[in-house]
């Protein structure tokens, strides 16, 4: 993949800045802007029915699948808070679009924090102020502005032949003291109506950020908006667009995974020979999602029985004698029976890969991606919030 | 509640050894008996698909509403290990019918302790012998051999005027490393019908075990059974069958919650609000098996907001601008908004009380209980296996 940010596809500029939302000192503000000729976008939002005011603001933005501009803060997720939530997500809106000369709906808000904590309002006027006035070419530095917990920051750049696609992202899932959310930015250059970019985005969303589950939480904020501007001069068909779109989320998803919060282990999970792929994905999540399963992960402990009690209680058709496992490659369950050496399975590398076949036969397959439960992820996630 | 063991109650009679299954030595087997004159039995079995063996020879044996006596081992579970697996819980369940000159599917057999391992047929058989060799007032020990990780021994008798239950039980969900299961064993001497004990059984269930969710898995093994003998001569009404019973049964859970793997916190969550029973468990279930609300507890911090994310989630009616949230007693979220001092909540006892009202008028109510999820549940479970 080759190197490249938010603003090298052309007519994208951004800025990034330290409005002092964070305590930390550390950037937190970012502001990415479509210099057009097009103006085509499309976005998917979290499914949690709690929605951070900033969540329900864009819905309305994008929802007629134009935007000119996104503008971020990191710190603070503006959830939980009410009318005036809501009132100081528009008002930050209103204002980035007053000073960019464009409608305020052509403008999207996304923000990650502390859930129920007002936004400070002085602090993200005075931001916004500084970024319309320093746009440019400095797409890292507003990948940097919107990480929370993450320890790198999360870019993925895919080039075409005469276009590109740029892409920023941060966090994954919900992982770290109510530092909630994960956020995506992709852009390009290329002209692509809104229909097709939504149908790109929602084809590589299913299979790259929906599953990779980390501890089960879903974000109140959670965000994925994709613009293209049509900049290049080139129309890329449908197929050109849904794997363009696919890969840069493929790798900030693979990014996310590799950066979240107390991993130890990568470990994606297969789960085949159910009814359908949808069956496939429940059986393979709820797998991902048991903590004795997570913790024999952490312990490296081929604990094959976990997997099998974990999947017993999944929504998905399977043949309960007839459940097959392998970790990394090797047999350590046939038949719901234990395999030969299965207890000797090497799983002290960082990578573990887990494959369940339900034994019906049917054609159902899916892989989710998670991590381990760690001491770290606990220790973490225990600190005190304020 | 009076003191008391399963021998108590007319009419049972009890033996427990130490059989070699368990490496630390410590006692490993029990049989209970049902000396009669009545054998009305029920019981209630683990929903999870894959069964281990004992399940699958206990309930056709339970399947007549009949049952004489209870084989109990720990230190294996005897799941997942195929024909063989269901050969062995036969032979054991054959020999201890011989020896006690009843009916095969007059006695049940349940086991607990590592997932795919086959039961060590040699020891199980010496075992057995010395068992009903041993039959006596052993109430005690009975339920001392049904032990895995649990630190004490739980028992729960309940007198009444002129009849008696005593019950003993084990463990809570899947907490251990590969040492699942919960088991129950309920007896009483009153005269009670088979039907009426399953109704009883299944009522107390509900609201006592099934409520009690520690961290969302299920075993392979989990078993409960409750047998009536009628020897105290009296007849008691259904109603105050159920309350003995749903007596017992609570107080077992009691004793699960508080002495469940890693526990530093009790936490007992309770969802109204919403459009019924059914949907208020699903919204209490989401919250109490979500990390991040648990890490937050095992930190005393008064996070409400990842309450509110967590509860978004749930499958059930709620006003999402509407909800409202106190911990132990004190508001922290109104109208899904921070209530002024909701930072300031002590958390610091044991006992956490959580309520959530989902805000739609609705008349549903139900309440999970919970554990924290701290280092110490991360240490027990991510200890290597075997």
């Amino acid at each position: 993949m080759t190197q490249g940010t938010v603003t090298t596809p052309k007519g994208f500029v951004a800025a990034a800045t330290t409005a002092g939302i964070k305590p930390s000192g550390n950037s937190d503000m970012a502001l990415v802007v479509n210099e057009g000729p097009e103006f085509n976008a499309a976005a998917v939002y979290t499914r949690n029915r709690v929605k951070a005011s900033p969540v329900k603001v864009s819905r309305e933005a994008t929802s007629n699948g134009q935007l000119k501009a996104v503008l971020f803060n990191s710190g603070n997720a503006n959830a939980c808070n009410g009318a005036q939530g809501d009132a100081d997500a528009r008002e930050a809106q209103a204002r980035a679009a007053e000073h960019l000369g464009v409608a305020a709906d052509d403008v999207a808000v996304c923000s990650t924090g502390l859930i129920g904590e007002l936004l400070p309002m002085d602090k993200v006027r005075a931001g916004v102020d500084v970024l319309v006035g320093a746009l440019g070419d400095n797409g890292q530095a507003a990948a940097e502005a919107i990480m929370t917990t993450d320890t790198v920051s999360k870019q993925a750049f895919v080039q075409r032949d005469g276009w590109s696609v740029g892409s920023m992202g941060k966090g994954v899932g919900m992982m770290a003291p109510s530092l909630a959310t994960m956020l995506v930015l992709v852009v390009t250059d290329a002209s692509i109506s809104n229909e097709a970019l939504q149908q790109a985005l929602e084809k590589a969303s299913e299979v790259t950020f929906n599953t990779l589950d980390i501890d089960g939480s879903t974000s109140t904020n959670d965000t994925v908006i994709v613009m293209a501007n049509g900049a290049s001069g080139i129309t890329p068909s449908q197929d050109e667009v849904d794997a363009a779109i696919m890969e840069a989320c493929q790798s900030l998803a693979d990014q996310m995974q590799g950066d979240a919060e107390g991993v130890t282990k990568r470990v994606s999970i297969t789960v085949r020979g159910t009814a359908n792929n949808e069956q496939a994905l429940n059986a393979a999540r709820t797998i991902g999602r048991d903590n004795l399963f997570k913790c024999a992960m952490f312990g490296s402990d081929p604990n094959w029985g976990r997997t099998l009690a974990a999947v017993g209680m999944a929504d998905a058709e399977m043949d309960p004698d007839n459940i097959s496992v392998m970790f990394n490659g090797q047999p350590v369950c046939v038949a719901s029976t234990g395999a030969p050496g299965a207890r000797d399975v090497d799983l002290s590398g960082m990578d573990i890969a887990v494959e369940v076949d339900l034994g019906t036969g049917g054609p159902g397959v899916a892989t989710v991606r998670t991590t381990d439960l760690s001491h770290s992820y606990v220790e973490i996630n225990s600190a005190y919030s304020s």
